[in-house]
């Protein structure tokens, strides 16, 4: 029944979510979620990507793939709440020293890096950057059940020497079992010791594990916790933040005010044929370890033959 | 990556997905069921309830919700598979004494004795009747979440006396975390150390966490494993079949024919208008401890006013 003080809740639906609709939410939408994050004790909120516009077209996306200055502040005006505002910047696909204010003069509080193992090096310059530049920083490694863990290792030790706040465990292929997910929670933890620097987790839900996954992690020390509302997020989507909100029993957390923007935005969201959540399909990509590409692929050409998908998968490995 | 070799798998989706069509599957729903058990290596199948015909008119339900001896032998015939066969009897609604034959004449092999808290003695004695008849014999206590730790921890002493085979931890509300899971597991087990009993988990999927909850059980040593495909079962569900087998790594368990399974018959029944699965009404009750019975009502009524209904929930609590 005891709080944690420590834990920060992070809702990730317009940036992970954005994946699911190009990033072609509404202002009101946006507007609506940071108005209901607010209310709803929410610590952070990422509105997007950081994405380079000399790589993407803006005009072939939603404004959230980009994040300007503007577009943020049209919704937040100067972010008068508690609620902090971050993006993601891609490692390799966000031009940083060009698109990113000294903090001084942005709305943005945190920047979370996004990179693969192999882009630690470039990840650390880019904390820097945005470190001198006054913004907190996250690492986010992604697809950490694809590497070896001598890698694993080696990349957590450069990082502890770094100015990064926050070094994210991301299970990016859901292919984690909660005995997996804590196994890594303890290693990341054991990383940072005495740094004073945080672990978050962000889960995907393709073996309907996103919400176990999330609380076990954070038994074990996990404090940033990724969520997104109905756990919208590509293919079989995230941690569910009315999931993590009913089971958080600190009072800052609210589910009503959740409940009210799920039924007016996120129902219609659906019916309008956005698309993700737990399915066979992502179970199977779960299991294999895979990347869910193949997945999306079968979801969205609405096919129903799993056993023949599961079929080429195998085939395929 | 080790296989256990105590674990058993036991289908329920005929009794608990039963709920959901009022016990109304087709013959060939059900013989393709027991085929594709067989197939996937599933250790019991489960074909519904033994219930009293003086209490349920016969004309009111499907045959499944009866399990008359002849209409299981007109799909298993006399079950040459190595697959055994269970039915479910509910203290209160089940004519135990006149509706079970010697299990030399009969092709159920495990007889299922779900209770509440208080009925444990008239438990005892029909597990001890089913007992004498030559059947293996469980005792399923349900809505444990709402009984105080004393009464479980002396109903779970005076099973231990019994002749009864394996004693089910039930989260009928599916209110438990994997936390509180493990718990019950490890006073459950503790309390039939040297007997040879065994220990089962049944899961409710009410904060999605049906899975996640089968696997924290078992690996403290739980080892009676219910799933159902595609977890049909009342209101949430239940732990996935495909999930589970899935997980576990025994090459016993066959995913592949459970995916035809899934595409031939699941799909056709959830187009038919049968429903289940997690929705946020049963987060709601899970949440709050409850029977699901108004999240149902809710359900059918194909309500989408979330905060409503929340509200009412926590006005008569």
């Amino acid at each position: 029944m005891a709080v944690r003080d420590d834990i920060k809740v992070l809702d990730a639906t317009i940036r992970d979510g954005g994946l699911c609709n190009n990033f072609e939410f509404t202002d009101e939408f946006v507007y609506e979620l940071y108005k209901t994050n607010v209310k709803c004790g929410v610590d952070y909120m990422e509105f997007g990507y950081k994405a380079s516009k000399t790589m993407f077209k803006e005009s072939d996306y939603g404004k959230w793939k980009f994040c300007n200055e503007e577009d943020i502040r049209a919704i937040v005006g100067d972010n008068p709440s508690d609620m902090k505002i971050a993006v993601m910047a891609d490692v390799g696909r966000c031009d940083y020293k060009t698109d990113f204010l000294p903090k001084s003069e942005s709305v943005i509080d945190m920047v979370r890096v996004a990179c693969y193992i192999h882009q630690i090096p470039t990840a650390i310059e880019m904390i820097e950057w945005f470190h001198s530049l006054g913004y907190e920083t996250t690492c986010n490694i992604m697809a950490i059940s694809q590497v070896n863990t001598e890698q694993i290792d080696q990349a957590l030790a450069m990082l502890a020497e770094t100015s990064v706040d926050v070094i994210y465990l991301v299970d990016s292929y859901g292919s984690l079992y909660p005995e997996n997910a804590s196994a890594y929670a303890q290693k990341y933890l054991s990383a940072v010791e005495n740094t004073g620097k945080k672990i978050g987790f962000h889960a995907h839900n393709n073996q309907n594990l996103a919400f176990a996954n999330t609380i076990e992690t954070m038994s074990y020390g996990i404090s940033y916790l990724d969520a997104t509302v109905q756990g919208m997020g590509r293919g079989a989507g995230n941690c569910a933040m009315e999931l993590l909100i009913g089971f958080l029993k600190n009072p800052k957390y609210n589910l009503f005010g959740l409940l009210n923007f799920i039924e007016k935005h996120m129902i219609p969201l659906k019916e309008q044929g956005v698309m993700w959540g737990y399915d066979l399909q992502y179970m199977f990509t779960g299991l294999l370890n895979r990347h869910p590409r193949e997945a999306i692929e079968f979801t969205n050409a609405k096919r129903g033959d799993y056993s023949e998908f599961y079929k080429t998968l195998l085939d395929n490995f």
